[in-house]
C-alpha cells in the first residue's frame, strides 16, 4: 500500500502536502475529503485524525499523520527542501509556525467566508483584513531583498506559504499592492509547476 | 556574550521558551519587553524580529530567532526532549502546529481579553470559548490513556501546550471540566519545577 493523502482540494493547507509530493515526485493516492460539510468531524474521519482537520496522511505502513507543516517535514526529510544548515533550517520551520499563526488565520479564513460560504464584507470582522494585510506587508519587505523565504532557494517555507498567499485575491485582498509577494509567487509557482496566478 | 531572550512573562509563547532553557539548563539573560504596549511594533524591536513578536532569542553569534515553537525545536535539537524516532518526532511537531493553530488563538487570545485588557464576557467573541473548550476536549481525550502527548515521556509538545494552558482559567475555561489535562499540568509542573495550578 502506498502513501494516502485525505485532502479538500479548496484548502491550501491540503495542497501543500499535494504540491510537495508533486515536486518530490512522491507517488500518492488522493481521497477527497469535504472539510466544510461535517465530514471532519464524523466518528470514520476523527478515528484517522482526532484533530478533525484534514490534511492526514496515511504512510505505507498504515500510520497517519496530521498537520499539513509537520506532515512536510516528515516527507520532505533529507531532501533539498529543508536546509541542512541549523540556523537556516531554525529560520525556515519559523515561517512555518508564522504561517498557521500569523497568515492562515485571517487569509485564509476570510477567503473561505468569501469565496466558499458566499459571506458579505460587512459580515467578516474587518479584522481579517487588516490582519492579513500586515502579514502580506510583512512578507513584501521580507521578499524585498530576496527570491526565496530562506537559504535563496526553494524551501518548504515558500510552499507553506504560497498555498494560501496564491489565492488571497478570492478572500479580498490585492496582490498587487505587493509587488515582491507578486513576483515571489510567479517564481515558485514555476518552481512547482503551477499555472500563474495573476496579481 | 551568552543567550538572551527577548521576553513577556505574561505571555506563554515566552515562558515555552524560558522551561525549555531552565529545563536544560541553558543560561540565557531575560530582556524583558512589553508585548501590550507597542513595543514590538517600533523600530528598534522589528530590526530584531521584523514579524513584530515576542519571544526573540539572540544566540551567542548575535543572531536572531523568531517564533517560540521554531526556537524550542532549535534549542532542544539533540536533547532528550524531542524524539529521536522519526514518526514521533513528526508526531510531536505535528503538536507544536496544532498548537500555534488551534490552541493559541482561542485559549491564550481569551485569556488575554479578560485578564490583561478586562474585557467583560459579553465583549468577547463567543468562538473564544467554544474552540477553546473544543481544543482542551481533543488534549483530554488524547491524554486519557496516555501520561505525555508523545512517546510517553516530557517532549517539547509537553512545553508548547502547558504553557497557555496551565492559564486557562484566567481566561474562564475551567480546567476541573477536563480531568486528564488536569493531571498532565500537575505532571508536567512537577517535570518542569513550575508550581502547581489548581483546576
Amino acid at each position: 500500500m502506498g502513501m494516502v493523502i485525505y485532502g479538500d482540494s479548496n484548502s491550501g493547507n491540503c495542497l501543500k502536502v499535494k504540491y510537495l509530493s508533486d515536486v518530490l515526485g512522491q507517488p500518492y493516492r488522493w481521497i477527497k475529503t469535504n472539510a466544510l460539510n461535517g465530514e471532519t468531524q464524523k466518528a470514520p474521519f476523527l478515528a484517522i485524525n482526532p484533530m478533525g482537520q484534514v490534511p492526514v496522511v496515511t504512510m505505507p505502513d498504515g500510520r497517519h499523520l496530521a498537520q499539513s507543516n509537520a506532515i512536510m517535514l516528515h516527507l520532505a526529510d533529507g531532501s533539498r527542501l529543508i536546509p541542512t544548515d541549523p540556523f537556516e533550517r531554525t529560520q525556515m520551520i519559523a515561517w512555518l509556525f508564522w504561517e498557521q499563526n500569523n497568515h492562515e488565520p485571517w487569509i485564509a479564513v476570510r477567503r473561505k467566508l468569501k469565496s466558499m460560504l458566499k459571506k458579505r464584507d460587512d459580515e467578516i470582522d474587518p479584522a481579517l483584513l487588516i490582519n492579513g494585510n500586515r502579514a502580506l506587508g510583512i512578507m513584501n519587505e521580507h521578499l524585498g531583498t530576496r527570491g526565496y523565504f530562506v537559504a535563496e532557494r526553494l524551501t518548504l517555507a515558500d510552499i507553506a506559504l504560497i498555498a494560501y498567499t496564491r489565492e488571497a485575491g478570492e478572500g479580498g485582498y490585492k496582490l498587487a499592492d505587493f509587488p515582491a509577494v507578486s513576483a515571489w509567487i510567479g517564481r515558485v509557482d514555476g518552481d512547482l509547476g503551477l499555472p500563474m496566478v495573476k496579481p
